[in-house]
């Protein structure tokens, strides 16, 4: 399942080593502005290209090649493409046999009796982050005037990420980290009972995100430990404004106003520089796998745009679902 | 939406004091035995009873008004129907003006524009899980011989779970908790690739049940904290099985082969016996709320069974999915 | 599939012979009047009960057991069950081995291995439409000032229905029909390109409505016949009005605001009072087969209303959808 | 709502004067052999170049830029681009303000606020079908040795075809006609209950073909004429097969195993020579309109192959979904 959203839809397509990746996005609202250069800044920061990133030597530029006409979305699919210049299929074809740990090598193989695209994770690559932050920044023009920042707190256990990558670098390994999520200008009432709550979306969508772990919202996990009347965010006035906001700005999955915010665990990237003494699946014993290549140290540098993008999208289809009924 | 589920989907109703909540289930295979007693073990373990709990007197009997012909699934939807018998609707009538800090009082009525039915919070009540249990018991049934088991390690940030209950009751505080869930015998090749990984469709469910604020699986939060070398679960054979388990059991969103398991934080409930000084949107000033009654304690007791409900639900429709394919 | 609908969704349950058959409505918008008496009418309509229909003796007043509060809907799942009074199980129980012509049995039978529930055709029977009627009468509400009037226009080959009619029982026989609908006050811009057109959505209800075996929008079949220069509509002023209306107010699958009409053709009931001779699947050999009780004689002229209730349910979603993107 | 299916889904996109027309398809199974060769044949017959139809002059080769590897579906969704050479976007830049009667220019620019592409009728366009006779080519492959045949029996009342084209281009008019489609080797038992009987989703799909306004199954309108003694087919053997086919293959929603059979109408193109007196919206008066251009004199000639595409695709999703529960 490929797609994701009730009015708002969007649906990914496309291998790491194919010609291209790709989104359609069905469901846009008619005239809003759009042209290419607009996704520039988002798909920057996902490339990141700081230290602790490797990042393929590619433009990744969108053609945008249907739903908008004179510059405007015009009501069709929208579909964006970007090409995949810098392909080299026989990097990975051992893995099938002799599957990368942590990596989707095994699972992939298995689920698809052998016939999935096993080059640079095919399907299954951190590249179709890159369509899904370009759908963002549609997302994010729907739903303005709010607004979504998204940051890497930590990395590796350590709140000083240029240390902590250094670090990691030296010690040829790779490290995850934190991410937060703050979210403006919602209004009361965004978000559905019970299946399709603002949480529930959200975090339906970060679990697609490659690497992320864990999920929670206003003080999450924290809260399990605090008293009832710890917990509860006091009401300050008319426009539903909490004294605290340990919720995160949702009630019965429904926004209530406040500043929404929610934080992310994200692993470390799969793909090391250590050799790993893993089984091989045709050998039928275990033995050294070293997985070649340049490896992003810490992947999780480049999330952030991609977290701004998953809660732009879901909170683009709660907004068109809050207009059905308005 | 009111509705879950590709293959194996449920729609759920109803209001804590109407007559009745339930649930239909469409997409369930002919064939699995089902009586009414087959309910009774989850629901008991839901209703709880122990300290900590209240519970309404009520039998919580499912009855079964369709979908199954002499005692087993006919192929046409199953509806769940469980009558509401403790019935107060006088207890509620002043949270829509001054509504409870941590329910949905507030956000339900802005988004219905008032209409939504406050007793006892109506449709956003912790009641709705009750026929969420009972599709789980179906759901149990049709992924068999996968075995879930969730539990309540934790309360109010206290591993001795009596002792913190206890503690909680004598400051009249309400306390959460940690459930952790493990899933056995899971097939390599459940979940879809990108938007339905198992990740995301569990915690798209998980985040539905009132009061969860947090999901993680395999190391979660923790997994950020580790290196790479670490991180990775070795392959020790050709079943798939791992040295580690830090994955969770899930590679790429599909299952491994290995137990998968996660964990949720569970907020303490809102409703506490202690005033609360928070704003009167009639008054227009804050005043101090009462929340009379019974109040659950530890309200986290009850939702074990509630989790290991919606990861049946979750990976029952995996299994027919996988099915399709196969 | 028991479920239909992208915003304003029904979910339909129940068998013939079952306590309930019933449905829940998701997705209808908050505050719109609803109390049990407005389906009275045209449940009336759906009963018939003139000469030429049977009609069970039943009540058929629904029990609204959710998603109304204070006489207007919450904006939570509406359900509403009627009850099967008039249940007489042994009736059926041969028709799984020796199944019916034209009727369900076979089909059934073997979908879902034989686990359905036989009596009264089960989930197939045309019984199941006395929810979808009353599923019409909200939708009727939600599309307000849209009115939808339906007729049987012609039974059994004869503009006389009555004489048609009288013909057919002193023959012993069932008749079909023809069935016009007339939907007015459609404004323009209703309808989804391409795979949601109008058509699209009325025609995939249409034909679950049981005895339905075709339907024509506009000219229908005979614009086939005639060249384009008479098929097309010329506009007329600014509102959209055309001269003619061949094409049943829709273009693109688009409501072009003037008055949307189609025919549906509907066969006679397959229940007949003359034997069969039809293979008996246990006996192994062709057998006569006797389908006791009384038949309708002219089922059609139940299906008006049901019509009806089916386009006001497409036009209620193409309703919220239009307002999604206002 | 450009997409359809529950397993196995379809995703349009594209606009006739647009770089592209494509497909995304979701949910086809890993290991069916797919080669752009393969697509030949059924776009060939969509281009049709007989006498009565103008074609684009383009190869339409599909690109398959995702979801096939080795030669083989991967699992991954399929993604098929057609790019559109012939492209003339001044032809049609007056037909916003002065619509074409029979098009879906007034409607489209009314929907989406006059944003929408009115080149060649932009999304509306007949060239929609060719991503959607590509995806056919697969479904067809899935349902194997499922086997669809349609053709065109009459055109314009007439039914021997080249003389009514010979009268209609002597003319200058354009006409329509009767498309007939037959599926053998479905098996007992594809098709869903209630609302995706297999009528309804051939009808949604068939619907969506830019000019059918009917669509009958069996005897269609013309059971509605005969009693049921005569309409009912009786069973002869074990396998279900029957004396007569009234019922086209269907019962209840339900393939019986016989062949599956259904009439489509399609009405004359609506670009034609002939001037038209047509309202002018922003002269705000009834003015002539020539519509330039080569014409299709009987679009219906194209047709046939699209009718066995959205027939392919239909079952291609019962057979998927009958696969879940088997």
């Amino acid at each position: 399942m490929n797609q994701f959203g009730q009015i708002f839809r969007i649906q990914l397509f496309g291998e790491s080593h194919g010609p291209f990746v790709g989104v359609v996005i069905d469901g846009c609202p008619p005239g809003i502005p759009l042209k290419e250069d607009d996704f520039k800044p988002d798909i920057e920061r996902r490339k990141c290209g700081e230290k602790g990133t490797t990042g393929r030597k590619e433009d990744d530029i969108p053609q945008i090649i249907s739903g908008v006409f004179q510059g405007k979305s015009s009501g069709s699919p929208i579909t964006l493409l970007f090409s995949n210049k810098n392909i080299k299929p026989q990097d990975y074809k051992n893995f099938t046999n002799h599957p990368r740990p942590g990596h989707a090598d095994f699972t992939a193989s298995k689920k698809f009796n052998g016939f999935n695209d096993p080059n640079g994770s095919g399907h299954f690559s951190g590249r179709l982050t890159l369509p899904l932050v370009a759908a963002g920044v549609i997302a994010k023009k729907i739903i303005f005037p709010v607004t979504i920042h998204a940051d890497l707190i930590e990395a590796g256990a350590n709140q000083n990420i240029d240390e902590a990558i250094d670090q990691a670098i030296s010690l040829k390994e790779t490290i995850g980290g934190i991410i937060t999520c703050n979210i403006k200008n919602v209004p009361v009432g965004w978000g559905e009972p019970f299946f399709n709550s603002i949480e529930s979306n959200i975090s339906h969508l970060a679990f697609s995100i490659p690497g992320v772990k864990g999920i929670e919202f206003g003080l999450g996990f924290e809260s399990s430990k605090i008293p009832g009347s710890q917990m509860n965010d006091l009401f300050l006035d008319e426009s539903g404004k909490t004294a605290t906001n340990n919720s995160g700005g949702i009630l019965g999955g429904i926004s209530n106003g406040n500043e929404i915010n929610f934080r992310l665990a994200v692993k470390p990237a799969s793909s090391i520089s250590k050799p790993q003494e893993t089984f091989h699946f045709e050998h039928k014993e275990i033995q050294s796998l070293s997985v070649d290549g340049r490896h992003d140290t810490c992947i999780a540098l480049r999330v952030p745009v991609i977290v701004e993008a998953i809660a732009a999208i879901a909170l683009a289809d709660f907004k068109l679902l809050a207009n059905a009924f308005s």
